[in-house]
């Protein structure tokens, strides 16, 4: 909305202080940021994938038990929360990239973008840190009900899961950053 | 910005096809819906808090064992995040409260609620995520590495578990839809 007392054409306007709008334009930003999300979500999947690994246990018995990230519910949930967020970034930097040189489209495009990234925030934070309060069980055990510390036996396992929760963490801040900047960027459209 | 086929005072244009800048205005379903997450903030806190239970523990044994919720880390990080959510709450209601009728701050609380709802997002859903991965072991246990069903003994700390979860997902949803609602009225304000 012109601000009331200056009803003219506000394309040329000139005197506001705020600047024009459209004038802050992130796309370059946003579809950097989403390539690092699907870089992250890979680095994600092919950690936790590669987390195998056979070990005697209970330690000092002949017993060989492996142990896989699909024998917990929570990394499986982990896992697939990363393909889709994945999956998701990579098309939407296809269409982050696609709208450029669009500008028109733009405006549409951030509204979906945001929507989108919202879900998928809530879909990998929990993910996150669902695998994330396991991972700290199996470091830390459960003496209270007698759960005993797994990593003590399966450290590869648990550096694979330490590591995957590292760079989760940095995909989730991505997402946050990716919204902001959408959200700035449709905020800076507003005339003041 | 008035469209630029019509430059004339905004306020009195009614024949563009998209509505009016500024016609959208949330702040009631905003206030509503941040009062709905201070309540579920509330429940969660009060639900988990009174969890705790004693009972005979390895089954069969003399040796009465009290689990409380402090036990483990995932469910003091849940109690925390819904503190910090529950405050946030009270506080974004009020500020949301404060502006309804006073239309130009409103531009700029939207920006700043949207900032900081994304934040909260990330907490309550990674901390519902933690919660969640460590009940359902809880609940299953993991044959894999020896951990027994927990909840087959303490049937009221899980059954405080699962309600606590279910009104965090409430929560996580109302969050979520008070992003939405913030970028729709945003996006509202901007020119066609």
């Amino acid at each position: 909305m012109a601000s009331v007392d200056k009803p003219a054409d506000p394309e040329y306007k000139s005197s506001s202080s705020t600047p024009a709008p459209a004038a802050v334009d992130y796309f370059n930003v946003d579809v950097l940021l989403r390539i690092l999300l699907f870089a992250a979500s890979l680095v994600v999947i092919v950690v936790i994938v590669t987390s195998d690994q056979t070990e005697p246990f209970p330690p000092g018995s002949f017993d060989q038990r492996e142990l896989r990230f699909k024998h917990s519910a929570a990394f499986i949930y982990f896992l697939v929360a990363f393909c889709v967020s994945g999956l998701y970034s990579l098309l939407s930097a296809l269409a982050s990239f696609s709208v450029i040189q669009k500008p028109d489209l733009k405006l549409k495009f951030l509204l979906h973008f945001i929507f989108w990234d919202v879900l998928i925030l809530g879909v990998i934070a929990s993910a996150t840190g669902t695998a994330g309060g396991v991972a700290y069980q199996d470091l830390k055990g459960n003496d209270h009900v007698d759960w005993q510390k797994v990593c003590k036996v399966y450290d590869k396992f648990c550096r694979h899961l330490a590591g995957s929760l590292a760079v989760a963490l940095f995909g989730s801040i991505v997402v946050v950053l990716l919204i902001w900047l959408s959200v700035y960027s449709i905020h800076s459209r507003v005339p003041k």
